[in-house]
């Protein structure tokens, strides 16, 4: 099946998270049916991301520039860094535009289902940040999840014998949410968390 | 927000049917991921593809080779020819498996709402086609819409002054259709052309 271009371009689609062979079948057709256009500029495209997109060596973030625009942006606050688990959770922060300081990102998290291990993590790359004497405060941003607070309680293990804050988000109802949809877990922690009306 | 690499690729994967921005950042995020593999492996077959797609002068399907491979199949049945609105229903009919023959692609239907008169789709070579000696059938493939119907009607008109046999599809209880969740039209249709037992 894979013997000419199309199937191979069917194929290569696919395999991308979220497309089965029946959209990326409409896809292809897509690309084909205005090909004169689409191919080239969704060639180039990806020519330049891979000529140009490269890891952050301070943070861990993808960007074009190496150190991340996020890191080398004079307007953040450079002593506040926010620990998220992969960079879909640092977009997803910078979509929400509300935290202006600067991100660290850890690489996943523990687990040893996937025979995750401190050193698979940047966690040494971490600790060096946090004990810089111009950071103040570690917000610990990982997951709700099993795994993304194994690995919350491992970092704050290893960041509290450093005289800085070290905080963590907010467990509660999230906006427009319905108690009789929420689980229990959430309905827990936002009695926990409550605060003065 | 376009100024750079990423930001441009995953503009253009937005733009891809079924693909909206959310999907879109989740394909680039995981090809960034992966990019020492899957950029240059998706950047290279789409290069292939533009390279060597072209439309099959014969049929108007795309294929690598002009004429296409269906064509060009001597175990194929060049005497009965599929008429289908575009690539996609080739495809589908093809992934079927049942039909032997070769098909004529006519890109498209009339529409007076989006403006395509008979000129505009591949009519004329149907005929030319039609007209060879070697042909017994043509079988209009059209889809079940109200445009598809419109154009079937047109190309019966236009292909019965030809002394071949010109036939459409059944219409009918799709296989594992359930009667109570079947429209009007479809149970009509299953009446009319029912069958004894």
């Amino acid at each position: 099946m894979l013997e000419n271009a199309i199937e191979k371009l069917i194929f290569h689609f696919s395999k991308l998270p979220g497309i089965g062979q029946r959209s990326a079948r409409r896809i292809v057709l897509h690309l084909i049916n205005n090909r004169e256009i689409l191919l080239p500029a969704l060639t180039n495209a990806l020519q330049d991301a891979s000529a140009k997109i490269v890891q952050c060596s301070e943070c861990g973030n993808i960007d074009v520039y190496d150190i991340c625009s996020i890191c080398s942006d004079p307007k953040r606050d450079q002593s506040v860094i926010c620990v998220i688990e992969t960079v879909s959770e640092l977009w997803a922060l910078e979509r929400s535009n509300f935290f202006k300081g600067i991100y660290h990102v850890l690489g996943g998290t523990l687990s040893s289902a996937h025979g995750k291990t401190p050193s698979d993590l940047s966690i040494d790359a971490l600790i060096r940040r946090a004990e810089k004497p111009n950071v103040s405060e570690i917000i610990v941003a990982t997951n709700a999840t099993l795994e993304g607070q194994t690995t919350a309680f491992y970092l704050m293990d290893k960041l509290e014998h450093l005289n800085i804050k070290i905080s963590k988000l907010a467990y509660g109802i999230p906006v427009g949410g319905e108690l009789d949809y929420l689980d229990e877990g959430t309905i827990t922690a936002a009695f926990q968390s409550r605060r003065p009306f």
